[in-house]
C-alpha cells in the first residue's frame, strides 16, 4: 500500500456524522484520505478541514464532484439533499457512500439507485450497525445454521433521550428515523424478507412528541417470508443509556446480544450488585462499527467488491418503515408490498 | 401452631400437578395436612395417598365434600370438570383452590364464580408463576415504583417440548393453554388491565399442530389501560429448555428476569466458555413457586385474608386469550372487551 | 418404602445447626424420622421436638443411646463434646453423623475415628458445603477431565458477620472454624491431598479479634500432592453477604462457581445496573445441602454404602488447619505432616 | 493544535511492541508525530518506517538523540539495553517512554533514574494495563473509598501460551518477565507498598520451562504496609486464553474486573450456553490501554505534567519481583527492602 494509492474520498456535510466518517477516514481507514470537506455553512467545513489537515474545504459540492482526483464521496448532508447527491455524484463517476435514508420518496428513491446503476458506481448506504462486532457475530451465528431455521426475532432498540423535536418534525417520525435501523437489522440478521407489519405505538416519554403527530414508544411486529416472527420494541427515552439488543431464537437454539459497557467492573456493596450503565449513546456504542463501515466502502471501492449495504437494503429498510406507519395509522397489520 | 389445627384439604386429581400440591401439603406446607384424594382412576388416588400416607382415597368426590373435617380442596383434574367442582365444593361450603383455567366458556365460568362467591368460600386459582422468586421481584421492583411509569413489557415463554397432540387439541390452543400464564404475568406485573390484543402466529415447530388447528409459535402484542405496550414471544419447543423470562420498562429504568440454571458453574475450555441450561421444564423451574403457592392458599384460608390470585384474574386472563385467538383468526388487534 | 422401615435417628444439641439437620430429617428426607432429641439445654430440646412432633426430648443423652429402636444419632453439640459422643455413640452401636470438626486434639480424634471403626459403624462429618449443587458440580467437572490436570485452586470464603467474641475464643481460630470448610472443599475438588501449607492473616476487621488472638482476614497458600497449587482467602465480614466461590485452573480450562442470590432480577436505572446480593449466611446458601447431607447419611446407612465424607476426611481438614494455625504463628511454610 | 506544534517522537526498537507504539503515536495520538524509527536490524526500521510514512529508519539511535527537533524518545529495545538508553537519552535531554523492565539490576536501574532525574527530562515506564479502562475503573472504586478500607486483592494473570524458551532464558523469570505487570497493578490498586512477599511456584505446564530454571505456575502472596494481604496467580497457559482478572475487597464492599471477549454473543444450544473466549492476548485485551498510554506520555511531555507512571514504580515492581525470585528459592516470607 503505497501513499499514492490511497483512495482519495470528498466528505459532503460536516454535522456530526460527517466529522464522524471524516475522523475515520483519516485516521483509521488505511488505503483512504480526505480529500475535500463540503458543507453549505461554509465555517464547519473550514474547521473539520483544518482538525483533519484536509486541503479543500467547500460550501458547495460541485468543485468536489468535478475534481477528478477525487473518486469517491460520503454523503453526510441532511436527509432531502441525499437523492439529488446521489445522482449528481453519480453523473460524475463518483463512488458513493449515502448516509441512510436514501428520500422518504420511494420514487425519488428509485430515480437515485437506478442513476448509481446507470452510473456504475458503487453505493453503500449506512447502515452502521451491521458491522457491530456483536451484531455481526449474531448474523454469523445464525447464517452459519447454529440456532437451526430462525422461527423469532427480538430487537430492543431504545434511545438515551429523544431528539429535538425540530428534528423530529422533519425526520420521518419514529420508524422511518430510528426503527429503520431495527428494520435492517431484521433484514441482515434473519435474511428474509419481511412481508407483513403491524405497529402500535404510544406518546409516554413526552407529549411534545404526539403534539407533533409522532409516537416516541412503539411496538412492531414484523412477519418474515420464511415464516418467522419478530418483535421490536422501540422508546425514545431509557433513563439508562442506549438499549441495543437483540436474540434470534430457531429451531437448534437461541443467540442473544446484550449491551456493552465502558467497563466491566462490579462493585458490590452493602446495597446490592452494581455495574456500569450501557454506553451512552450511537456515537460510544457504535465507534467500532462506524470505522469498520469506512473501511468495508473503501475495500469495496479500491478492491472492486460489492459494497456489503447495497441501496436496495436503504430501500427496503425504507418500505417496511413506510408499512409500519401505515399500521399505526390505520391499526392493523399492513402487507410490505401494499405499503408502496 | 399445634397439630390439631392443621388445616385438612382434600385433593381431587392425582396426576402430575396434583401429586405436585399434594406433596406440597404434606411435606412443605406448616399447617396443612392432605386428608384424601380422589381421582376418577382410583388406582392414581391410592398410590399418591399410599405415598404421601394420606389416609383416605377415592374414585369421587363426593364423600370428601361431605365430609364436615375437611375445610378446603384443591381441585386439579381436567380443564372440564373445574366449573363444576368449583360449584359442588362452593356448595359444600369448601375453600377452593383450582387450576387454571377455569374453563372456557365464560359463562360457566361466571357461574362458577358466583356460585363461589354466594358460598363465602376462598377461591384462589393456580397461577403459580406470581410465586416465583424472581417475578415476585420484579413485581416488587414495578410496585415501589423504581423503574418509574411502566411503557413497554416484554416476556419470553418457551416451553422446552410441545405437549403430546391429544392435549393440544383439547388444550384450547396455545393462547389458552401456554400464554394464559404470561396474560396473567402480563397483569401482575403491569398492575393494568389488558384492552386491546394482537396476536400473530406460525406453525414452525411441527406440522402436526397446524393439523389440529394450532399455532406453536406466536408473538402477543398487548395493549394496556395505563398506556403501556407489552409485547410476548411464546414457542412450543425451545431446545435448551424452559425459557421464562421478563422485563418491564418504564420512565425510571428496567427490571428484567432471567431464567434459573441447576447451578452456576461456567467451564472455560479452548472452545469457549459453558454455563448449564435453564431448569427443564416447570417442575423444576418452579418448583419453589408451587410450595410457596399453596402456603399462601393455606395462610389465606386459615388466617381469613384475601387469597392472592383472585378468580377474576383467572377469569381476566381467559378473556385475554379468547381475544388472543380471535385476532389471530382474524389478523387484526381485537378490543379485550370485544373477545367476549 | 412403608413406614415402619424408617430410620430412627436421635439428635443430640438444638442448637441452630441441630434445628436444621432435626427439621430436614423430619420434613425432607424420605426414609427417616426424628425419634428424640437431646439437649444439656433440655427447654431447647423439648421445644424443638414440639415444633417437629418428636415423640422424646431429654437432657442427656444416655436414654437415646440405650434405645435400641435408635440407629442413628446427629452429633450437633459443641465441639468439646464430639469425640466423647462418638465413642459413646460407637459403643452402642449407633451409626454416627458428627459436625465438624471432631475435635481440636488429633489424638482424641483419632481415638474417636478408631472407636467408630472398631464399632463398625458408620460414621459421617458434616462437611455439607460437599452437597451444595454448585461445588458438586465443579467437583464433576475436574474429576470428569474436563479441565484437564489441575494447576492451580482459587477459593474466596468470607462470612458476612464475625460469631460472637465467646464463640471465637473457643473456635479454634479462623483456620479451624471458618476455613477448615475450605480445606475439605479444596481436597474435595482437587482430590489429592494438601502437603504444605503458608497461611498469613492480619487483624482488619475488629480489633477485638485479635485481642482474643485471633486474625479476621487471611490468605492461605496450599501446596497438593500433584504438584498444584491453591490459595484461599477469608474474612470475617463481607458486607455484602456470603462470598462464597471457588475456581479450578487446569491444563484444558477452567470451572468457577459464583454466588447464588435470592433472585435474578436486574434493574437498571440513570445509576447503574443493579443485582441483588448474595444469600445472606449458610442457613440460606446451604439450605439445599444441608438437606442433601441428611439425606446421604440417610442413605448410606440404609444402603450399607460408604458415607460420602469420612472420620478421615474431617481429621484431614483439621490437620491442614493446625498446619495453617502454625504457619501463621511462624511465618514460615509447614509441612502438613510435620503440623502434627 | 496546529502541525507545528507536534511532539516529535523518535521510536527505538522496532519489534512488537516497539510497532504497536509506532502506530498509536502515527494514527491514534493526537499531538505526536513518530519522526524517526531505529532498531540495530535496519530492515526492521525501515520497514515499519515506510508502513508509517515515517521519514527516518536508522540502524542506530544515536543520530536520533542529535536530532534537536526530536523531543521524546520511545525505548522499546531489548532489556539489556533499557537502561544506557535512558541514560543517553537524558543526556541528549529528550523526554523519554521505557518498556518495563528498566533494568534486572537495581544498580543500573538507579543510575537510569538518576540521569533522568538530572536531565530534568520527564521518564514514564511501561505499565500499560494501568490505562486499560476495567482496571482504571476499579482503581477508581478503591481510590473513592467504595469499598471502604481494602483489606484483600485477588489478581488472577494468565498468558494463554508461553513464551519461546529462548526468551524465558533471559527474561528474568516469570516474577521479572510476568507476574512484574501484576505487582504493578497490585501498587496500583492498593495505593500502598508490597513490605513482604511469599511465593512459590511449579513446573506443570511443560518441563523444558523448568530445565531452564523456571516456574510456569506460581501464587505469590504479598502483604502491604496498610495491613492488606493480595494473592496472585499465573500460569504460562490458560488454554481458553488471556486470563487477567483484578479483585479488591474491602471494608465496605469489593471491586470485581473480568475478562473482555471480542462480542457478546451468547448462543444457547441443546448442550448448553456458550460465549466466547476472552481477548486471546496482550495485543487484543490492552489495544486500548497501549494506545492511552502514549496518550498519557504525549501529553505529560507537551503539558508539562508528572508521568502517570514514574521510574519510581518501575524500579517498585521489580524489587517485588526479585523479592518473589528469593521467596521461591527459599521457600520462606522475603522483605521487600530485604530483597536487594
Amino acid at each position: 500500500l503505497t501513499l499514492s494509492s490511497k483512495l482519495r474520498v470528498g466528505v459532503i456535510g460536516a454535522g456530526r456524522i460527517g466529522a464522524i466518517h471524516a475522523e475515520n477516514l483519516a485516521g483509521r481507514v488505511p488505503g483512504a484520505e480526505v480529500a475535500a470537506i463540503a458543507d453549505i455553512h461554509l465555517p464547519a467545513a473550514e474547521a473539520l478541514a483544518a482538525r483533519l489537515n484536509v486541503p479543500a474545504a467547500a460550501a458547495e459540492y460541485q468543485s468536489m464532484l468535478a475534481d477528478p482526483t477525487i473518486q469517491a464521496v460520503i454523503i453526510c448532508s441532511s436527509t432531502d439533499t441525499h437523492a439529488r447527491l446521489i445522482e449528481a455524484a453519480a453523473a460524475a463517476g463518483k463512488h458513493i457512500f449515502c448516509e441512510k435514508p436514501i428520500d422518504f420518496d420511494l420514487g425519488r428513491t428509485d430515480r437515485a439507485l437506478a442513476a448509481a446503476a446507470q452510473a456504475g458506481v458503487k453505493l453503500q448506504i449506512g447502515f452502521n450497525r451491521r458491522f457491530d462486532p456483536n451484531f455481526r457475530k449474531a448474523r454469523e451465528v445464525v447464517a452459519a445454521g447454529k440456532i437451526g431455521a430462525p422461527h423469532l426475532l427480538r430487537i430492543t432498540s431504545r434511545d438515551p433521550a429523544p431528539p429535538p423535536l425540530e428534528y423530529i418534525k422533519v425526520s420521518g417520525g419514529i420508524f422511518l428515523d430510528m426503527a429503520i435501523h431495527d428494520f435492517d437489522m431484521a433484514r441482515y440478521l434473519m435474511d428474509s424478507e419481511v412481508v407483513e407489519v403491524f405497529a402500535t405505538g404510544a406518546v409516554l416519554v413526552d407529549p411534545a412528541i404526539g403534539e407533533v403527530g409522532d409516537v416516541d414508544t412503539a411496538v412492531t411486529v414484523l412477519r418474515f417470508a420464511n415464516g418467522a416472527i419478530g418483535a421490536i420494541d422501540n422508546s425514545r427515552r431509557a433513563v439508562y443509556g442506549y438499549d441495543q439488543r437483540v436474540e434470534v431464537f430457531g429451531s437448534a437454539g437461541v443467540v442473544a446480544i446484550s449491551n456493552n459497557a465502558a467497563d466491566n467492573a462490579v462493585v458490590s456493596d452493602a446495597q446490592g450488585v452494581h455495574a456500569g450503565l450501557p454506553l451512552y449513546f450511537f456515537l460510544e456504542r457504535y465507534a467500532e462499527s462506524y470505522a469498520a463501515e469506512m473501511q468495508a466502502f473503501v475495500t469495496a471501492v479500491r478492491e472492486d467488491l460489492t459494497p456489503p449495504v447495497s441501496g436496495a437494503a436503504g430501500r427496503a429498510a425504507m418500505v417496511i418503515g413506510l408499512a409500519a406507519k401505515k399500521s399505526l395509522a390505520e391499526n392493523r397489520p399492513v402487507r410490505v408490498d401494499a405499503a408502496l
